[in-house]
């Protein structure tokens, strides 16, 4: 078995080496047709890669075809090893084709068919089979449904696709996408200058996955960046420790989501969950995890573009530099709505510009040497090689509003020669819709422009939020907890109060009663004034069920506030059999309601969520989201992107309320909850009262479930 | 006089018949030099323009060009009527030669030079005389620091712009812009298909202005829609009247509004000022007047390019095509980000399209054919004809991921045959960077193609919000409430409750106590528990000088109560001359506290605000704005923006709060502040505490200033 593998937080990715320089490769399904399938594949191989190895095609029609002979079957290809497989057979051929592949010694089975997974149940249990297959003879499948990998220096095409010939000379961003169709649109992103030198579509991931190619993309010294679209992702936890050897390497990763997981229904019925959807947690861990997260295709080559040329560089101080003063007040406005800041120069260059520009220029950002600075080499060389120089900028943003032929291309090589030099990036905007020898030559030289203020000032901020986060710490964070056996529930709220209590979380003081005069007894004991709410079975929101008085001052009033909650219960059909009793509790006042919960999601396992809390949430819909297992940072930053967390601090004569017991309590319920084990789906404490500074947060409800 | 003007709610806007018509034109600043601004504005008009008229050139050297008398001055012109005079002079000759021009009855000048309003005090001085000189003599002024006017069939170009002559056929769509920058930028979007008939460019417009030019176009049989680039908006109200003559003429309006205004910092007292900022001014009130408001010029140019084909249609219930699976989840997701719908396929469209698909096709929303019917035009036009003809989709979206050449042409050509003769719009998205045959064909056969998914989708949605505006409704609306003479403040907070209330707006029942004896009178008279509030000259916020004790239960309480918050205003430093007593309030207990507020905004006048209330209004950040005067559904559409409304119908056991009083509440608010004249600058109410259905709401707190 030739696989080997890199370890990685205790997950295993694929080494991809004979895969990717294959000393002989064959051919299942090779075609004599021009046109077809088959014989495009045997084109791509034998005449636009730079493969010299041996090949080997399979055809039952026998013959010969380009030189080789056609081979009737598998099992008639001589003798020796063959690292690659390339599998353009029917469907029902396909598990058959593995079979004798793997009987082989093939190292990695490309298998192009398609008609699994994504067309029925059948499919579903051929692609068991694979994987079984996979599992027990250590040879890796690639696909099935894929499109196969390209690779462009040295050039290797193992695709189908006709359009492989037209692959340029590829550059350092690498790409991964299971379907093939946004793939090749991303591929064509050459014509604007962003060059994937490898790509791989990866389809139905049977058994190599997305997170396979990332990881081994991530140890190649000529991999800048490395773009991934993701139909599905089936494993969260391969897929960030992926990422995680990502950050090791230093290499950002872009990612676009398409579509929505199954997520949701099942969960939906804890606050949490409903206001979550796959989206939204999507978001929340891909800004954990230092993952660029982008919406579009077009966005995707944006973010690409800067990345290629200056990844892992801040984009945060912005100048600009335009000799219209309309572009330079929409890049400013853009700039602003991206959350960057517009770079303020420093003295000395404002100074030194000075002493050669024209009086009318405009010195401040954005700076406009007037059109004069267009085709003046030696005025603009004067000004603008301070402007690059000045430690305040992190890049120069240049629109080019409209092209004026032969003026346009002169300033372009102008400022070209500049950037060229310069130690910070370089960013034109190409905003005109007629594109010509200037457009092309900023492709030519390096300088590949973007086509809107908005979307390059939005890249910059992707590529920036890249840089901020705390990368070094995220590489080495753990990603699962350890395994814990599942605790015993359900829990109703006197029970679920009387973990969180165990598990340091303050709850208010309470008892539960069977009856109004113990109702009535409990309050005198607690202190009165207390809040009376029903405890029965089945029943999660007990105000919609008249199941909650407040305020209640005295035992009569104890004793006629459990005397309405049972008539109460009784009308809305709360079986008396479900009642467990009625909790009589201290009324904790004052203080700021926010939410704490965690659920599980499908894809990336325990999610924690913390908002403003209430009767309304769903409605105030201020909530942010992490995922567990999370360090204290990354638990305060969530808290932080909440509007909740600006009440916390003095304010307008406010107190300030105890931030810190809060942090305390949320890191308290993660922990609470991973300690219960896989049993339980979802956890919420609604409200948490935050009291004020140094007197704690209060749960004053809470479910598990 | 030539100058006649269209009347719209009381305004005046320009006749530009003259102008756009001239029968003979005087150009100032003609040069025999070769690419100088003045020598090209000759070649313009005498050469690549159709006008047919009389040119008279002035140039102060005499001679002769291209076959026209060079006259020394203005007054050598010989004598005649001269529609329009084009002024490229020094700024310095500007005034004088605009005197001429009045003196010799030319109908329209347009003063191309810059260097006045944009550079100083003197230039803005010259611009007040321009002002004056067109009021005098009717001569209309166009500019200064302009590029002038580009009209495309026939053609005109009253412009120095070398790029006139490149121009193409022009299209349905109008533009006006101040700069010259970005209008250019927009008028080389014809290289994607969005063809700019007109263009004006307007500069610093000291007489003829946007609103002029947007009320002309409005006029305009064959103009389609009408886009605007605005970098600074001096009168609202005329902008908005031309808004208004735009929707009686049934055509679309969509406005790039670039820069900030210097709104905000003189009003940023009282909570409301502060929390707007003119960007959201200009976003409430784009919407409110039914304006499509755009980002960016890529975001134009898509706008543009979908009221070019289909202006005034709805884009809600989209269908998407595409062969591409992960496009046409991309799009689905696409759909939804921008609120618009997965359009639902009715089951005769289904069956019929079952008939002929293959038996892979996939026949919901997103619509596969499969490969097959990219290239069988038979097929493609059996399954799409009666797609399109569908009575449940608005339009059609059409996902081209990548270039496949002659494939893609062959697609593209079958889709534009069964498009042309569509009842629905057909929009084909080209998502690759690789233009090429089939890219140019859609553009010249009336498909233009839009870039992204994203772009294409929210370029939908702006389109399908102009569609459901109330624009009939907002066409007959009055701009400005009629003039009262100013009320005489300012207003303590018991002098402004006493007003609110006489004004039809409910406030606690209180009373002002100068003593302690006296405070505890009146929260005897008035029922306890109440509240004690102190009032004093120049204390906005009590709170923050210990000024406020709510809970106040018995009459010692109530003298402790005085006593405390007179310490605590000594403490904070306020004067005991301030200080007018301590309100004595009724304790308003339950309900939702809101916010309503007027300021008066520099360019729209009077805004009204609401959202949710209380201490922490600027942390919670839920407002919404309306334009005033506004009626009754534009107040309703203000409160359905905010998350507080939601928090009003019955929820979970909550009760329903009083809306309609609400919205009483907030009518007799805007009221009110209409009422006082232009000498207040703000109100506010806060909280507006909103009870329970049938109970009212009531101004517990309030300012005027």
């Amino acid at each position: 078995m030739t696989a080997s593998a890199t370890t990685t937080a205790g997950i295993s990715f694929a080494d991809l080496d004979r895969l990717m320089k294959p000393r002989s490769i064959m051919i299942v399904g090779a075609s004599s047709t021009p046109g077809s399938l088959g014989h495009t594949t045997v084109e791509n191989v034998l005449e636009h890669s730079d493969f010299q190895g041996d090949v080997h095609l399979v055809n039952p029609r026998g013959g010969e075809l380009k030189g080789h002979v056609l081979h009737p079957d598998i099992d008639s290809v001589p003798a020796g090893p063959i690292d690659v497989a390339l599998l353009l057979v029917p469907a029902e051929a396909a598990l058959d084709a593995l079979r004798r592949c793997a009987a082989r010694g093939v190292g990695t089975a490309v298998v192009f068919t398609g008609g699994f997974g994504e067309v029925g149940d059948d499919g579903k249990a051929a692609e068991r089979a694979m994987r079984d297959l996979a599992r027990d003879t250590g040879m890796r499948i690639y696909g099935p449904n894929c499109a196969g990998l390209t690779s462009l220096a040295p050039r290797l095409g193992l695709t189908f696709s006709t359009e492989f010939r037209n692959d340029g000379h590829g550059g350092p961003l690498a790409l991964v996408t299971q379907g093939g169709g946004l793939g090749r649109s991303l591929m064509q992103g050459s014509d604007r200058g962003v060059r994937f030198g490898r790509w791989f579509s990866t389809g139905n991931e049977v058994d190599l996955d997305s997170a396979d190619f990332i990881a081994w993309l991530a140890r190649q010294h000529d991999v800048r960046a490395i773009c991934v679209v993701m139909e599905g992702l089936k494993d969260g936890v391969r897929f960030l420790a992926a990422i995680q050897a990502a950050h090791r390497a230093g290499k950002p990763v872009a990612v676009l989501k398409v579509g929505r997981s199954s997520f949701g229904a099942q969960a939906a019925q804890s606050h949490t969950a409903s206001l979550a959807g796959e989206d939204a947690v999507n978001e929340a861990v891909f800004a954990q995890y230092g993952v660029i997260r982008v919406d579009d295709l077009d966005e995707m080559l944006d973010v690409a573009s800067l990345l290629a040329r200056a990844g892992g560089r801040p984009f945060r101080r912005i100048c600009v530099y335009s000799s219209s003063g309309g572009a330079g007040v929409l890049a400013a406005d853009m700039i602003s709505a991206a959350g960057l800041e517009m770079a303020e120069l420093s003295a000395a260059t404002i100074q030194e510009m000075a002493r050669h520009a024209p009086s009318y220029a405009a010195l401040a950002n954005p700076v406009d040497l007037t059109t004069k600075a267009l085709t003046d080499t030696a005025l603009a060389r004067r000004c603008l090689v301070p402007l690059f120089a000045d430690p305040g900028i992190d890049a120069v943003i240049y629109p080019i509003t409209s092209n004026y032929a032969a003026t346009t291309e002169t300033s372009v090589r102008n400022l070209m020669d500049i950037a060229r030099e310069a130690p910070i990036p370089f960013v034109p905007v190409w905003m005109s819709s007629r594109r010509g020898p200037a457009h092309d030559l900023l492709i030519e030289q390096g300088f590949a422009p973007l086509y809107s203020l908005r979307n390059a000032t939005r890249a910059m901020a992707r590529c920036d939020a890249y840089v901020r986060a705390p990368r070094e710490r995220l590489a080495g964070l753990p990603l699962a907890a350890p395994a814990t056996p599942a605790a015993a529930g359900p829990w109703n709220e006197a029970q679920a109060k009387a973990l969180f209590a165990r598990h340091g979380i303050r709850v208010p003081r309470e008892a539960t009663a069977a009856t109004a005069r113990e109702a009535a007894q409990a309050a005198t004991r607690i202190g009165f004034p207390v809040a009376l709410k029903l405890v029965a079975d089945g029943v999660q929101h007990k105000s919609d069920v008249g199941g909650v008085v407040l305020g209640v001052r005295d035992e009569a009033a104890a004793e006629r506030a459990f005397a309405s909650i049972m008539d109460a219960a009784a009308r809305h059909g709360v079986a008396a059999s479900a009642i467990r009793g009625v909790i009589v509790a201290e009324m904790v006042r004052g203080g700021i309601e926010t939410l704490v919960g965690v659920h599980r999601d499908a894809v990336f396992g325990p999610m924690l969520s913390f908002g403003a809390g209430g009767v309304a949430v769903e409605i105030v819909a201020d909530v942010a989201r992490c995922r567990l297992p999370a360090d204290r940072p990354a638990i305060e930053a969530m808290v932080d992107q909440t509007r909740v967390a600006r009440l916390l601090p003095a304010h307008r004569g406010r107190p300030a309320y105890d931030r810190n017991a809060l942090v305390d309590a949320i890191e308290r319920t993660a922990a609470l909850f991973l300690s219960l084990g896989d049993g339980v789906e979802a956890l919420e404490i609604n409200p948490l009262l935050v009291l004020e500074q140094g007197q704690g947060a209060v749960a004053l409800d809470g479910v598990i479930h």
